[in-house]
Protein backbone atom coordinates (compact mmCIF):
# COMPACT_ATOMS: atom_id res chain seq x y z
CA UNK A 1 0.00 0.00 0.00
CA UNK A 2 1.23 3.35 -0.26
CA UNK A 3 1.15 5.98 3.08
CA UNK A 4 0.80 9.46 2.41
CA UNK A 5 1.44 12.01 5.11
CA UNK A 6 0.46 14.93 3.20
CA UNK A 7 1.01 18.23 5.64
CA UNK A 8 0.67 22.02 5.77
CA UNK A 9 4.06 22.45 3.56
CA UNK A 10 5.30 19.09 2.84
CA UNK A 11 4.02 15.74 1.14
CA UNK A 12 5.21 12.66 2.27
CA UNK A 13 4.58 9.22 0.43
CA UNK A 14 5.86 5.91 1.72
CA UNK A 15 5.23 2.24 -0.31
CA UNK A 16 4.78 -0.02 2.83
CA UNK A 17 4.92 -4.31 2.34
CA UNK A 18 2.26 -6.01 4.32
CA UNK A 19 4.26 -6.06 7.23
CA UNK A 20 4.69 -2.18 8.16
CA UNK A 21 8.22 -2.16 6.42
CA UNK A 22 9.15 1.02 4.49
CA UNK A 23 10.23 -0.26 1.00
CA UNK A 24 10.53 3.08 -0.43
CA UNK A 25 10.13 6.97 0.35
CA UNK A 26 9.48 10.23 -1.70
CA UNK A 27 8.56 13.83 -0.31
CA UNK A 28 8.95 16.96 -1.70
CA UNK A 29 7.71 20.58 -0.52
CA UNK A 30 4.09 20.29 -1.96
CA UNK A 31 2.26 20.76 1.08
CA UNK A 32 -1.28 21.75 1.04
CA UNK A 33 -0.99 25.52 1.09
CA UNK A 34 1.48 25.25 -1.75
CA UNK A 35 -1.31 23.60 -4.02
CA UNK A 36 -3.63 26.09 -6.14
CA UNK A 37 -7.39 25.88 -7.30
CA UNK A 38 -7.69 22.39 -5.12
CA UNK A 39 -5.39 20.55 -7.73
CA UNK A 40 -5.06 17.88 -5.51
CA UNK A 41 -5.27 15.48 -7.76
CA UNK A 42 -2.74 16.22 -10.71
CA UNK A 43 0.07 17.34 -7.53
CA UNK A 44 -1.02 13.60 -6.18
CA UNK A 45 -0.26 12.07 -9.52
CA UNK A 46 2.60 14.37 -10.16
CA UNK A 47 4.26 12.95 -7.00
CA UNK A 48 3.39 9.60 -7.60
CA UNK A 49 4.39 9.21 -11.05
CA UNK A 50 5.10 5.44 -11.37
CA UNK A 51 3.41 4.45 -7.93
CA UNK A 52 0.21 5.12 -9.31
CA UNK A 53 -1.14 1.42 -9.45
CA UNK A 54 -3.99 -0.40 -7.89
CA UNK A 55 -2.54 -0.12 -4.36
CA UNK A 56 -4.42 1.35 -1.70
CA UNK A 57 -4.08 4.79 -0.98
CA UNK A 58 -4.26 6.60 2.41
CA UNK A 59 -3.45 9.90 3.34
CA UNK A 60 -3.24 11.30 6.80
CA UNK A 61 -2.51 15.31 7.78
CA UNK A 62 -3.79 18.87 7.10
CA UNK A 63 -5.29 17.10 3.57
CA UNK A 64 -8.00 15.67 5.07
CA UNK A 65 -9.15 18.94 6.75
CA UNK A 66 -11.16 22.20 6.09
CA UNK A 67 -8.20 23.87 4.11
CA UNK A 68 -7.23 20.39 1.97
CA UNK A 69 -8.97 17.68 -0.36
CA UNK A 70 -11.70 16.03 1.44
CA UNK A 71 -12.41 17.20 4.75
CA UNK A 72 -12.52 13.92 7.08
CA UNK A 73 -14.30 15.24 10.28
CA UNK A 74 -12.57 15.14 13.91
CA UNK A 75 -13.21 11.90 15.79
CA UNK A 76 -13.79 12.26 19.50
CA UNK A 77 -11.54 10.73 21.91
CA UNK A 78 -11.04 7.66 22.87
CA UNK A 79 -10.17 6.93 19.45
CA UNK A 80 -7.58 3.91 18.24
CA UNK A 81 -7.13 2.79 15.30
CA UNK A 82 -10.38 1.03 14.69
CA UNK A 83 -12.30 4.26 15.68
CA UNK A 84 -10.22 6.10 12.79
CA UNK A 85 -10.31 3.43 10.34
CA UNK A 86 -14.71 3.42 10.96
CA UNK A 87 -14.26 7.20 9.97
CA UNK A 88 -12.16 7.15 6.83
CA UNK A 89 -13.22 9.48 3.72
CA UNK A 90 -13.39 7.79 0.37
CA UNK A 91 -12.25 9.82 -2.59
CA UNK A 92 -12.32 8.37 -6.01
CA UNK A 93 -9.54 9.40 -8.49
CA UNK A 94 -9.28 10.06 -12.06
CA UNK A 95 -7.35 6.87 -12.99
CA UNK A 96 -10.47 4.67 -11.67
CA UNK A 97 -8.63 3.96 -7.23
CA UNK A 98 -9.19 6.09 -4.70
CA UNK A 99 -7.85 7.79 -2.06
CA UNK A 100 -8.81 7.28 1.27
CA UNK A 101 -8.37 10.47 3.82
CA UNK A 102 -7.39 9.66 7.76
CA UNK A 103 -9.68 11.98 10.12
CA UNK A 104 -8.30 13.53 12.85
CA UNK A 105 -8.90 13.62 16.70
CA UNK A 106 -10.92 16.08 18.96
CA UNK A 107 -10.80 15.84 22.72
CA UNK A 108 -12.73 18.16 25.25
CA UNK A 109 -12.62 19.13 28.86
CA UNK A 110 -15.34 21.04 30.64
CA UNK A 111 -14.26 24.63 29.16
CA UNK A 112 -12.44 23.73 25.44
CA UNK A 113 -11.73 22.09 22.46
CA UNK A 114 -8.38 20.52 21.34
CA UNK A 115 -7.65 18.92 18.09
CA UNK A 116 -5.10 17.02 16.21
CA UNK A 117 -4.47 16.36 12.51
CA UNK A 118 -1.54 14.02 11.74
CA UNK A 119 -0.68 13.45 14.97
CA UNK A 120 -3.54 10.57 15.89
CA UNK A 121 -1.46 9.04 13.20
CA UNK A 122 1.81 9.19 14.22
CA UNK A 123 0.18 7.76 17.89
CA UNK A 124 -0.89 4.95 16.26
CA UNK A 125 2.13 4.20 14.55
CA UNK A 126 4.06 4.92 17.33
CA UNK A 127 2.32 2.15 19.52
CA UNK A 128 2.14 -0.44 17.00
CA UNK A 129 6.19 0.11 16.73
CA UNK A 130 6.67 0.23 20.54
CA UNK A 131 4.13 -2.76 21.37
CA UNK A 132 2.64 -0.65 23.85
CA UNK A 133 -0.89 -0.13 24.36
CA UNK A 134 -0.78 1.99 27.10
CA UNK A 135 1.64 5.33 27.05
CA UNK A 136 1.96 9.24 27.51
CA UNK A 137 3.20 10.41 24.28
CA UNK A 138 4.97 13.39 23.32
CA UNK A 139 5.38 14.89 19.42
CA UNK A 140 7.10 18.14 19.91
CA UNK A 141 7.23 20.68 17.33
CA UNK A 142 5.57 24.00 16.19
CA UNK A 143 2.43 22.87 17.67
CA UNK A 144 3.14 19.81 20.71
CA UNK A 145 1.17 17.21 21.44
CA UNK A 146 1.26 15.64 24.25
CA UNK A 147 -1.85 12.12 24.34
CA UNK A 148 -2.39 9.65 27.13
CA UNK A 149 -3.00 5.90 25.23
CA UNK A 150 -5.04 3.51 26.99
CA UNK A 151 -6.04 0.39 25.14
CA UNK A 152 -4.32 1.14 22.01
CA UNK A 153 -6.44 4.92 22.25
CA UNK A 154 -5.84 8.10 22.52
CA UNK A 155 -8.08 9.16 25.67
CA UNK A 156 -6.94 12.20 25.70
CA UNK A 157 -4.18 15.06 24.90
CA UNK A 158 -3.35 18.68 25.15
CA UNK A 159 -1.68 20.85 22.57
CA UNK A 160 1.27 23.28 23.52
CA UNK A 161 2.11 26.18 21.23
CA UNK A 162 6.04 25.99 21.86
CA UNK A 163 7.64 25.95 18.50
CA UNK A 164 5.45 28.85 16.95
CA UNK A 165 6.07 31.06 20.06
CA UNK A 166 9.45 30.46 19.86
CA UNK A 167 9.35 31.27 16.26
CA UNK A 168 7.32 34.54 17.25
CA UNK A 169 9.90 35.39 20.00
CA UNK A 170 13.37 34.40 17.80
CA UNK A 171 12.06 36.17 14.75
CA UNK A 172 9.66 39.62 15.99
CA UNK A 173 10.51 40.00 19.67
CA UNK A 174 12.70 42.67 21.61
CA UNK A 175 14.41 39.15 22.53
CA UNK A 176 15.60 38.37 19.56
CA UNK A 177 16.98 41.97 18.48
CA UNK A 178 20.17 40.60 20.64
CA UNK A 179 20.48 37.24 19.02
CA UNK A 180 22.54 37.00 15.68
CA UNK A 181 21.01 38.57 12.99
CA UNK A 182 21.05 35.65 11.15
CA UNK A 183 19.55 32.22 12.95
CA UNK A 184 21.94 30.57 10.99
CA UNK A 185 24.48 31.81 13.39
CA UNK A 186 22.47 30.38 16.30
CA UNK A 187 24.07 28.08 18.75
CA UNK A 188 23.39 25.04 19.64
CA UNK A 189 24.81 25.56 22.93
CA UNK A 190 23.69 22.61 25.22
CA UNK A 191 24.47 24.06 28.30
CA UNK A 192 22.59 27.28 27.63
CA UNK A 193 19.69 25.13 26.66
CA UNK A 194 19.67 23.56 29.95
CA UNK A 195 19.98 26.47 32.02
CA UNK A 196 16.88 27.63 30.31
CA UNK A 197 15.19 24.52 30.64
CA UNK A 198 16.32 24.58 34.65
CA UNK A 199 15.14 28.02 34.77
CA UNK A 200 11.51 27.24 33.59
CA UNK A 201 10.79 25.12 36.61
CA UNK A 202 11.55 28.18 38.94
CA UNK A 203 8.57 30.29 40.07
CA UNK A 204 7.26 33.45 38.38
CA UNK A 205 5.77 31.82 35.38
CA UNK A 206 6.83 31.78 31.20
CA UNK A 207 5.74 35.50 30.77
CA UNK A 208 8.49 36.34 33.36
CA UNK A 209 11.42 34.08 32.98
CA UNK A 210 11.20 35.36 29.07
CA UNK A 211 12.67 38.83 30.05
CA UNK A 212 15.76 37.06 31.27
CA UNK A 213 16.74 35.90 27.63
CA UNK A 214 17.05 39.95 27.68
CA UNK A 215 18.96 40.62 30.87
CA UNK A 216 21.10 37.55 30.53
CA UNK A 217 22.03 39.24 27.16
CA UNK A 218 21.94 42.68 28.33
CA UNK A 219 24.16 41.90 31.26
CA UNK A 220 26.84 39.33 29.50
CA UNK A 221 25.67 36.37 30.97
CA UNK A 222 25.53 34.54 28.04
CA UNK A 223 27.16 35.65 24.37
CA UNK A 224 24.33 36.10 21.76
CA UNK A 225 25.02 32.97 19.83
CA UNK A 226 23.34 30.89 23.04
CA UNK A 227 20.35 33.27 23.76
CA UNK A 228 18.18 31.11 21.31
CA UNK A 229 19.25 27.80 23.04
CA UNK A 230 18.54 29.05 26.53
CA UNK A 231 14.72 30.54 24.96
CA UNK A 232 14.45 27.21 23.38
CA UNK A 233 15.35 25.13 26.83
CA UNK A 234 12.66 28.22 28.82
CA UNK A 235 9.69 27.47 26.58
CA UNK A 236 10.46 23.23 26.13
CA UNK A 237 11.30 23.53 29.84
CA UNK A 238 7.92 25.59 30.39
CA UNK A 239 6.27 22.75 28.20
CA UNK A 240 7.39 19.43 30.12
CA UNK A 241 6.83 21.29 33.57
CA UNK A 242 2.94 21.94 32.82
CA UNK A 243 2.84 18.56 30.38
CA UNK A 244 3.98 16.55 33.48
CA UNK A 245 1.74 18.37 35.82
CA UNK A 246 -1.23 16.72 34.53
CA UNK A 247 -0.24 13.57 33.14
CA UNK A 248 -0.31 9.87 34.81
CA UNK A 249 3.05 8.96 36.17
CA UNK A 250 2.46 5.48 35.13
CA UNK A 251 3.05 5.17 31.84
CA UNK A 252 5.97 4.91 29.26
CA UNK A 253 6.96 8.04 27.44
CA UNK A 254 7.17 7.92 24.02
CA UNK A 255 8.54 10.81 22.13
CA UNK A 256 7.72 11.35 18.12
CA UNK A 257 9.43 13.56 16.07
CA UNK A 258 12.41 14.81 14.26
CA UNK A 259 15.67 13.10 16.23
CA UNK A 260 17.25 16.62 17.04
CA UNK A 261 14.11 18.11 18.37
CA UNK A 262 13.17 14.28 20.24
CA UNK A 263 17.19 14.40 21.78
CA UNK A 264 16.40 17.77 23.02
CA UNK A 265 13.12 16.83 24.86
CA UNK A 266 14.50 13.60 26.13
CA UNK A 267 17.45 15.63 27.64
CA UNK A 268 14.91 17.53 29.72
CA UNK A 269 12.93 14.65 30.67
CA UNK A 270 16.01 12.56 31.78
CA UNK A 271 17.07 16.01 34.25
CA UNK A 272 13.66 15.13 35.67
CA UNK A 273 14.24 11.28 36.03
CA UNK A 274 12.10 10.13 33.45
CA UNK A 275 13.03 8.03 30.62
CA UNK A 276 11.88 8.23 27.38
CA UNK A 277 12.01 6.33 23.87
CA UNK A 278 12.15 7.88 20.92
CA UNK A 279 10.82 7.28 17.14
CA UNK A 280 11.40 9.30 14.40
CA UNK A 281 7.79 10.58 12.27
CA UNK A 282 8.14 7.78 9.89
CA UNK A 283 6.33 5.76 12.06
CA UNK A 284 3.46 7.75 10.90
CA UNK A 285 4.05 5.08 7.95
CA UNK A 286 3.23 2.64 10.25
CA UNK A 287 -0.15 3.80 11.87
CA UNK A 288 -1.53 4.56 7.88
CA UNK A 289 -0.93 0.88 7.48
CA UNK A 290 -2.51 -0.16 11.24
CA UNK A 291 -5.53 1.96 10.35
CA UNK A 292 -5.80 0.84 6.62
CA UNK A 293 -5.64 -3.08 7.94
CA UNK A 294 -8.37 -1.97 10.40
CA UNK A 295 -10.71 -0.87 7.60
CA UNK A 296 -9.77 -3.79 5.48
CA UNK A 297 -7.96 -1.89 2.71
CA UNK A 298 -4.80 -3.72 3.49
CA UNK A 299 -3.88 -6.82 4.20
CA UNK A 300 -2.67 -7.75 7.67
CA UNK B 1 10.20 72.48 38.59
CA UNK B 2 9.58 70.39 35.61
CA UNK B 3 9.62 66.69 35.00
CA UNK B 4 10.38 64.50 32.14
CA UNK B 5 9.31 61.33 31.37
CA UNK B 6 10.95 60.45 28.23
CA UNK B 7 10.84 57.11 27.08
CA UNK B 8 11.90 55.04 23.25
CA UNK B 9 8.69 56.34 22.10
CA UNK B 10 7.39 59.50 23.95
CA UNK B 11 7.91 62.73 25.58
CA UNK B 12 5.92 63.73 28.23
CA UNK B 13 6.74 67.14 30.48
CA UNK B 14 5.29 68.15 33.35
CA UNK B 15 5.64 72.01 35.32
CA UNK B 16 4.74 70.91 39.14
CA UNK B 17 4.23 73.75 42.17
CA UNK B 18 5.95 72.88 45.47
CA UNK B 19 3.34 70.24 46.25
CA UNK B 20 3.78 68.23 43.65
CA UNK B 21 0.42 69.73 41.97
CA UNK B 22 0.67 69.15 38.10
CA UNK B 23 0.12 72.97 36.93
CA UNK B 24 0.60 72.21 32.99
CA UNK B 25 1.82 69.18 30.92
CA UNK B 26 3.30 68.47 27.37
CA UNK B 27 3.75 65.81 25.69
CA UNK B 28 4.68 64.58 22.04
CA UNK B 29 6.13 61.38 19.94
CA UNK B 30 9.46 62.66 20.25
CA UNK B 31 10.90 59.33 22.12
CA UNK B 32 14.56 58.38 22.34
CA UNK B 33 13.76 56.26 19.21
CA UNK B 34 12.51 59.49 17.00
CA UNK B 35 15.66 61.13 18.08
CA UNK B 36 18.60 61.37 15.41
CA UNK B 37 22.45 62.03 15.85
CA UNK B 38 22.20 62.26 19.70
CA UNK B 39 20.50 65.83 18.98
CA UNK B 40 18.60 65.37 22.83
CA UNK B 41 19.02 68.92 24.13
CA UNK B 42 17.76 70.69 20.83
CA UNK B 43 14.65 68.39 21.35
CA UNK B 44 14.24 68.96 24.70
CA UNK B 45 14.60 73.05 23.60
CA UNK B 46 11.89 72.48 21.00
CA UNK B 47 9.58 70.51 23.26
CA UNK B 48 10.07 72.96 25.99
CA UNK B 49 10.05 76.08 24.66
CA UNK B 50 9.22 78.80 26.69
CA UNK B 51 9.17 76.48 29.76
CA UNK B 52 12.75 76.97 29.55
CA UNK B 53 14.24 79.00 32.48
CA UNK B 54 15.55 77.99 35.96
CA UNK B 55 13.65 75.60 37.34
CA UNK B 56 15.39 72.35 37.92
CA UNK B 57 15.27 69.68 34.79
CA UNK B 58 14.89 65.96 35.74
CA UNK B 59 13.87 63.21 33.97
CA UNK B 60 13.15 59.97 33.91
CA UNK B 61 12.52 56.76 31.62
CA UNK B 62 14.55 55.49 29.38
CA UNK B 63 16.38 58.97 28.01
CA UNK B 64 18.65 57.94 30.89
CA UNK B 65 19.76 54.49 29.38
CA UNK B 66 22.56 53.35 27.08
CA UNK B 67 20.35 54.23 24.71
CA UNK B 68 19.47 57.64 25.68
CA UNK B 69 21.77 60.89 26.22
CA UNK B 70 23.20 59.57 29.30
CA UNK B 71 23.33 56.68 31.22
CA UNK B 72 22.00 56.62 34.81
CA UNK B 73 23.28 53.02 36.06
CA UNK B 74 20.91 50.84 37.68
CA UNK B 75 21.04 50.63 41.41
CA UNK B 76 20.55 47.85 42.92
CA UNK B 77 17.23 47.09 45.35
CA UNK B 78 16.33 48.15 48.36
CA UNK B 79 15.93 51.19 46.10
CA UNK B 80 13.83 54.15 47.33
CA UNK B 81 13.70 57.97 46.57
CA UNK B 82 16.97 58.81 48.73
CA UNK B 83 19.03 55.92 46.77
CA UNK B 84 17.85 57.07 43.35
CA UNK B 85 18.21 60.47 44.65
CA UNK B 86 21.67 59.71 45.12
CA UNK B 87 22.59 58.29 41.72
CA UNK B 88 21.48 60.96 39.52
CA UNK B 89 23.31 61.93 36.63
CA UNK B 90 23.60 65.65 35.56
CA UNK B 91 24.18 67.09 32.42
CA UNK B 92 24.77 70.58 31.40
CA UNK B 93 22.72 72.48 28.89
CA UNK B 94 23.92 75.78 26.51
CA UNK B 95 21.65 77.86 28.31
CA UNK B 96 23.32 77.89 31.37
CA UNK B 97 20.67 75.18 33.07
CA UNK B 98 21.23 71.38 34.06
CA UNK B 99 19.54 68.82 33.62
CA UNK B 100 19.71 65.35 35.72
CA UNK B 101 18.31 61.83 35.07
CA UNK B 102 17.02 59.25 37.09
CA UNK B 103 18.48 55.83 37.93
CA UNK B 104 16.90 52.61 37.02
CA UNK B 105 16.32 50.14 39.39
CA UNK B 106 17.76 46.28 39.10
CA UNK B 107 16.81 43.32 41.28
CA UNK B 108 18.66 39.95 41.11
CA UNK B 109 17.69 36.40 42.68
CA UNK B 110 20.14 33.49 42.47
CA UNK B 111 19.44 32.53 38.99
CA UNK B 112 19.18 36.18 37.03
CA UNK B 113 18.82 39.70 36.91
CA UNK B 114 15.65 41.93 36.32
CA UNK B 115 15.75 45.68 35.20
CA UNK B 116 13.16 48.72 35.40
CA UNK B 117 13.83 51.95 33.88
CA UNK B 118 11.09 54.75 34.44
CA UNK B 119 9.14 52.33 36.72
CA UNK B 120 10.47 53.03 39.57
CA UNK B 121 9.93 56.66 39.67
CA UNK B 122 6.51 55.41 39.03
CA UNK B 123 6.97 53.38 42.19
CA UNK B 124 8.01 56.80 44.04
CA UNK B 125 5.40 58.82 43.19
CA UNK B 126 2.93 56.36 43.53
CA UNK B 127 3.91 55.03 47.35
CA UNK B 128 4.03 58.91 48.15
CA UNK B 129 0.13 59.79 46.28
CA UNK B 130 -1.14 56.33 48.20
CA UNK B 131 0.39 57.52 51.66
CA UNK B 132 2.29 53.62 51.68
CA UNK B 133 5.38 52.85 52.63
CA UNK B 134 4.53 48.85 52.00
CA UNK B 135 3.03 47.76 49.11
CA UNK B 136 2.11 45.45 46.06
CA UNK B 137 2.48 46.95 42.57
CA UNK B 138 1.75 46.35 39.97
CA UNK B 139 2.62 48.43 36.68
CA UNK B 140 0.86 46.90 33.62
CA UNK B 141 2.10 47.03 29.96
CA UNK B 142 4.49 46.06 27.22
CA UNK B 143 6.56 44.60 29.89
CA UNK B 144 4.43 44.38 32.96
CA UNK B 145 6.38 45.16 36.02
CA UNK B 146 5.21 43.50 39.72
CA UNK B 147 7.07 45.17 42.50
CA UNK B 148 6.86 44.55 46.52
CA UNK B 149 8.25 48.25 48.52
CA UNK B 150 8.41 47.81 52.26
CA UNK B 151 9.55 50.78 54.03
CA UNK B 152 9.38 53.05 50.80
CA UNK B 153 12.01 50.95 49.05
CA UNK B 154 11.72 48.69 45.99
CA UNK B 155 12.99 45.68 47.30
CA UNK B 156 12.22 43.22 44.80
CA UNK B 157 10.78 43.00 41.51
CA UNK B 158 9.84 40.86 38.71
CA UNK B 159 9.13 41.43 34.89
CA UNK B 160 6.11 39.57 32.76
CA UNK B 161 6.34 40.10 29.07
CA UNK B 162 2.50 40.44 28.54
CA UNK B 163 1.79 42.96 26.56
CA UNK B 164 4.74 42.20 24.33
CA UNK B 165 3.02 38.78 23.96
CA UNK B 166 -0.02 39.49 23.14
CA UNK B 167 1.19 41.86 20.29
CA UNK B 168 3.07 39.32 18.82
CA UNK B 169 0.30 37.03 18.93
CA UNK B 170 -2.04 39.29 17.85
CA UNK B 171 -0.01 40.37 14.92
CA UNK B 172 2.48 37.54 13.85
CA UNK B 173 0.53 34.04 15.03
CA UNK B 174 -1.73 31.24 13.68
CA UNK B 175 -4.22 33.07 16.72
CA UNK B 176 -4.19 36.64 14.63
CA UNK B 177 -5.48 34.63 11.71
CA UNK B 178 -8.76 33.82 12.93
CA UNK B 179 -9.28 37.44 14.27
CA UNK B 180 -10.51 39.96 12.51
CA UNK B 181 -7.66 41.76 9.73
CA UNK B 182 -7.47 44.97 11.10
CA UNK B 183 -7.40 44.88 15.04
CA UNK B 184 -9.33 47.67 15.24
CA UNK B 185 -12.22 45.75 14.80
CA UNK B 186 -11.32 43.48 17.62
CA UNK B 187 -14.29 43.99 20.09
CA UNK B 188 -13.46 45.08 23.75
CA UNK B 189 -15.68 41.71 25.62
CA UNK B 190 -15.66 41.71 28.78
CA UNK B 191 -17.43 38.39 29.00
CA UNK B 192 -14.28 37.03 26.67
CA UNK B 193 -11.67 38.12 28.60
CA UNK B 194 -13.35 37.04 31.86
CA UNK B 195 -13.31 33.51 30.25
CA UNK B 196 -9.91 34.01 29.49
CA UNK B 197 -8.42 35.06 32.88
CA UNK B 198 -10.03 31.91 34.48
CA UNK B 199 -8.93 30.02 32.02
CA UNK B 200 -5.55 30.69 32.42
CA UNK B 201 -5.95 29.68 36.75
CA UNK B 202 -6.49 25.73 34.94
CA UNK B 203 -4.06 22.76 34.85
CA UNK B 204 -2.14 22.92 31.45
CA UNK B 205 -0.11 25.84 31.28
CA UNK B 206 0.25 28.78 28.94
CA UNK B 207 1.40 27.41 26.05
CA UNK B 208 -1.29 25.20 25.79
CA UNK B 209 -3.64 27.16 26.78
CA UNK B 210 -2.95 29.84 24.01
CA UNK B 211 -4.34 27.20 21.75
CA UNK B 212 -7.34 27.26 22.92
CA UNK B 213 -7.94 30.54 21.26
CA UNK B 214 -7.76 28.77 18.08
CA UNK B 215 -10.08 26.24 18.86
CA UNK B 216 -12.46 28.88 20.38
CA UNK B 217 -12.26 30.38 17.10
CA UNK B 218 -12.45 27.02 14.87
CA UNK B 219 -15.56 25.20 16.51
CA UNK B 220 -17.23 29.11 17.12
CA UNK B 221 -17.41 29.05 20.45
CA UNK B 222 -16.56 32.94 20.22
CA UNK B 223 -17.04 35.31 17.27
CA UNK B 224 -14.02 36.37 15.42
CA UNK B 225 -13.84 39.90 17.22
CA UNK B 226 -14.29 38.45 20.80
CA UNK B 227 -11.46 36.56 20.25
CA UNK B 228 -8.54 39.24 20.67
CA UNK B 229 -9.93 39.55 23.96
CA UNK B 230 -10.17 36.43 25.58
CA UNK B 231 -6.22 35.81 24.52
CA UNK B 232 -5.86 39.16 26.35
CA UNK B 233 -7.50 37.50 29.82
CA UNK B 234 -5.30 34.43 28.87
CA UNK B 235 -2.25 36.22 28.77
CA UNK B 236 -3.04 39.03 31.97
CA UNK B 237 -4.92 35.74 33.87
CA UNK B 238 -1.58 33.85 33.69
CA UNK B 239 0.76 36.72 34.34
CA UNK B 240 -1.81 37.50 37.77
CA UNK B 241 -1.57 34.02 38.51
CA UNK B 242 2.24 33.51 38.56
CA UNK B 243 2.58 37.16 40.28
CA UNK B 244 0.39 36.59 43.10
CA UNK B 245 1.70 33.05 43.88
CA UNK B 246 5.40 34.85 44.45
CA UNK B 247 3.93 37.87 46.09
CA UNK B 248 3.19 38.15 49.67
CA UNK B 249 -0.45 38.53 50.82
CA UNK B 250 -0.24 40.80 53.29
CA UNK B 251 0.12 43.93 51.05
CA UNK B 252 -2.37 47.07 49.97
CA UNK B 253 -1.88 46.19 46.11
CA UNK B 254 -1.19 49.28 44.07
CA UNK B 255 -2.12 49.35 39.75
CA UNK B 256 -0.15 52.37 37.98
CA UNK B 257 -0.88 52.42 34.91
CA UNK B 258 -3.26 53.84 31.52
CA UNK B 259 -6.87 53.78 33.23
CA UNK B 260 -8.30 50.97 30.77
CA UNK B 261 -5.63 48.14 31.31
CA UNK B 262 -5.46 49.00 35.08
CA UNK B 263 -9.58 48.69 35.05
CA UNK B 264 -8.67 44.62 33.22
CA UNK B 265 -6.15 44.21 35.46
CA UNK B 266 -8.35 45.32 38.53
CA UNK B 267 -11.20 43.31 37.21
CA UNK B 268 -9.33 40.16 37.31
CA UNK B 269 -7.68 40.61 40.71
CA UNK B 270 -11.35 41.44 41.98
CA UNK B 271 -12.04 38.10 40.76
CA UNK B 272 -9.57 36.79 42.91
CA UNK B 273 -10.86 38.38 45.96
CA UNK B 274 -7.83 41.20 45.56
CA UNK B 275 -9.04 44.89 46.06
CA UNK B 276 -6.57 47.36 44.03
CA UNK B 277 -6.33 50.85 43.94
CA UNK B 278 -5.20 52.28 40.44
CA UNK B 279 -3.40 55.37 39.88
CA UNK B 280 -2.60 56.82 36.31
CA UNK B 281 1.00 57.15 35.05
CA UNK B 282 0.83 60.97 36.17
CA UNK B 283 2.32 59.99 39.40
CA UNK B 284 5.56 59.45 37.67
CA UNK B 285 5.87 63.33 37.50
CA UNK B 286 4.92 63.13 41.65
CA UNK B 287 8.07 60.40 41.75
CA UNK B 288 10.47 62.49 40.04
CA UNK B 289 9.53 65.31 42.31
CA UNK B 290 10.00 63.10 45.65
CA UNK B 291 13.63 62.24 44.14
CA UNK B 292 14.21 65.74 43.18
CA UNK B 293 13.30 66.92 46.85
CA UNK B 294 15.96 63.88 48.51
CA UNK B 295 17.94 65.12 46.19
CA UNK B 296 17.77 69.01 47.15
CA UNK B 297 16.65 69.74 43.64
CA UNK B 298 13.52 70.92 44.78
CA UNK B 299 11.50 72.31 47.52
CA UNK B 300 9.49 70.24 50.18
Amino acid sequence: MIALDWGLSSFRAFRLDAAGAILAQRSAPAGVLTVADNAFESVLAAQLGDWLDDAPLVAAGMIGSRQGWVEAPYVDCPAGRAELAAQLRRQPLAHGGAIWFVPGARWSDDRAIDVMRGEETQIVGALAASGLADALLCLPGTHSKWAIARGGRIVGFRTHMTGELFGLLRRHSILGRLMPPDPADDRDDAAAFQDGAERARTPGGLLHHLFSVRTAGLFDRLAAPALAAYLSGLVIGDEIENALATAPRDLPVLLVGAPALCARYARVLAQRGIAATSLDETVGARGIQAIAQAAGLAPG
